[in-house]
């Protein structure tokens, strides 16, 4: 733990030494200080009460910026449960048939979706059309087609679609990003993301296709996929990939165990990447430029973010990543702040590009060209 | 450095606890300790005296099994300047016109070819004509035709083919290959190796299609094509590779700057590697399995190997990585010795196959199937 003398001496060395990311510090600094907040406050209702759910609740605890308010779930006795810890009045809670009655509940500003990935796209829409602001977990949709949909209904119901990426406001993350802005690497090369954990009950939802709508790729290869853009700070323009099956039993028909996938950017900087629900001592990310580089191991998992450049040791302060992202996500939905990687439809969309080309490319064996 | 009790100490420490590499270990205790040798002797002459052969040169000065007694260059002053630091009698030294007479010398065993990967082919095949071993360093050959060529013509001659692969008998790497026989990592998923730097001179013959053959891949690539298969244990079943090139003035056309290559191995295992002329901070090898993982870095360059695995750190001693190289080849010429990894024109011919493939790949964009 950080005592906030060692957190106010960190942001003011933050804010100093790196002036874009000083908004963001400075309303970290807001919400995990103790001083007293006053202004808007985004009521947030949770969609689906699971592992992760959990997490997120337990996170916004500590948010002054957000507050959780209400709660939407199929099992009413996990209803009963939040409703006693987190005081939720029983009018703000819903099932799955009732919960476009949300229209007419002026007390949620907004319904975060936290579901199995093949519900997404129904349910952010049911949610805009009740006229809510959604967040929705990532991945965004099982395809673009859906991601597609899910933007336009976020779009005429007037209401902010954002997506659940927490590595997005992740300081060490930012300042990595940073530093390549200013142009500390120099020209951008190689960005190397190795996403990957070996998954255990088989029977859970992200190992069913139906509800998962694919395997690793979509659940921990996609931070591979948005790491390697937010990184190299363009957009690629082909892709390829491989995948390899060691376990046909756990890792059914649709559901991919490991995939190897490879982007190409503009400028001519390459990412070689690794998604994999079968291999544990992974979670790296590496990106090398002319003039330097930055490796983070761990990279994308909850726990601290830890790494080094070529000028140091990353020392951001670490943060409970949701408590962050849910305080810049009411700042972003109410405040209408920019965050510094953006993580709206449009962003959640292209990775759901990326994500059909390259299991094109698995299925196909070519290299394919992109245009996001 | 190391002092000789320390030496002996790791030795022991490594015989006992890696009974398969013990034979290797014994014969480097032999050789860089200071007891005497008084058996057979394999006597080197040195084709082409340019950077990599002064290095070459200068590690068998510590050589007990291999000597330095012969000179093969076009540039008389060279063989002037060799002469006189290893007194070479004139009567072993050559040009590229006249080498073919080493076949009345009885003075030299073995041919040490050095020379730009574009020479290697008919130079490798008259020194085997000449009745001579024949040490070649990688690449062996511009591609498989070449490399088929050569091994039949080594056979015809009854001589010996070796590639010069000094990575094969270092100490880290062989124990790492070690911990992967005996099951330490268990079943292996996944290789990663980055193997690049940032070239300089851009007149050097390196850069020169004519001369080098390709660009990065034939020169630092192949210590991760090499690497791949003798760190998973198995040959690769499909390649996929991509090239990107920034540089079109210093990489001319055929002169790849930087490659990613993916492999597939039959029991589902994959490899994802890097090969590049254009970066710096890279050299690293990552083995991982179902219960551990092997990280090295550096993996492959001249100095100390360094890495880790699961169950902690590398600590294999230091030795020149060419002076082991000549002894061990030496034993293997002479004595029929065979070494962990093996590093005959075979070995050479596999990597010149996936060389083939990798170039093939980068123009079609297709995974390809390999059949070695």
């Amino acid at each position: 733990m950080h005592t906030r003398r060692d957190f106010l001496q960190k942001i003011t060395y933050s804010a100093m030494a790196f002036p874009l990311l000083a908004a963001t510090r400075q309303s970290d600094l807001f919400h995990f200080n103790k001083e007293p907040y006053d202004g808007p406050v985004l009521r947030v209702a949770i969609m689906g009460l699971g592992g992760y759910g959990t997490r997120v609740a337990r996170a916004m605890e500590a948010c002054k910026k957000a507050k959780l308010v209400g709660l939407i779930s199929g099992t009413p006795a996990k209803i009963k449960d939040w409703r006693s810890k987190y005081q939720i009045p029983e009018k703000n809670c819903y099932n799955y048939e009732n919960f476009d009655e949300l229209k007419d509940n002026p007390d949620i500003d907004a319904v975060y979706v936290i579901t199995p990935n093949a519900l997404h796209h129904d349910q952010v829409i049911r949610a805009a059309k009740a006229g809510k602001h959604v967040i929705c977990e990532k991945p965004m949709g099982l395809n673009a087609q859906e991601g597609e949909e899910m933007i336009r209904a976020c779009n005429e119901a007037n209401v902010k679609l954002l997506v659940g990426y927490r590595m997005h406001f992740e300081p060490n993350t930012l300042e990595v990003v940073h530093m390549r802005e200013k142009g500390d690497f120099g020209k951008i090369h190689f960005f190397q993301g190795q996403c990957g954990f070996r998954i255990g009950d088989p029977n859970q939802w992200r190992l069913d296709k139906a509800l998962a709508g694919g395997g690793s790729l979509v659940d921990i290869g996609i931070y591979a996929i948005n790491g390697a853009r937010y990184m190299v700070g363009e957009e690629p323009i082909w892709v390829a990939a491989q995948e390899t099956k060691t376990d046909p039993v756990k890792f059914r028909e649709g559901v991919d165990e490991t995939i190897l996938f490879q982007l190409g950017f503009p400028r001519g900087a390459v990412a070689s990447c690794l998604s994999t629900y079968n291999m544990n001592h992974l979670d790296r990310f590496f990106l090398n430029g002319e003039k330097g580089f930055a490796e983070m191991q761990p990279s994308t998992g909850y726990g601290p973010i830890e790494g080094r450049t070529h000028k140091g040791k990353l020392t951001q302060p670490h943060v409970t990543h949701q408590t962050l992202q849910m305080e810049e996500m009411a700042s972003i939905i109410l405040q209408g702040k920019k965050s510094v990687i953006p993580v709206d439809g449009e962003e959640g969309l292209k990775d759901l590009k990326i994500i059909d080309a390259i299991y094109k490319s698995c299925k196909s064996g070519d290299k394919l060209n992109l245009n996001l």
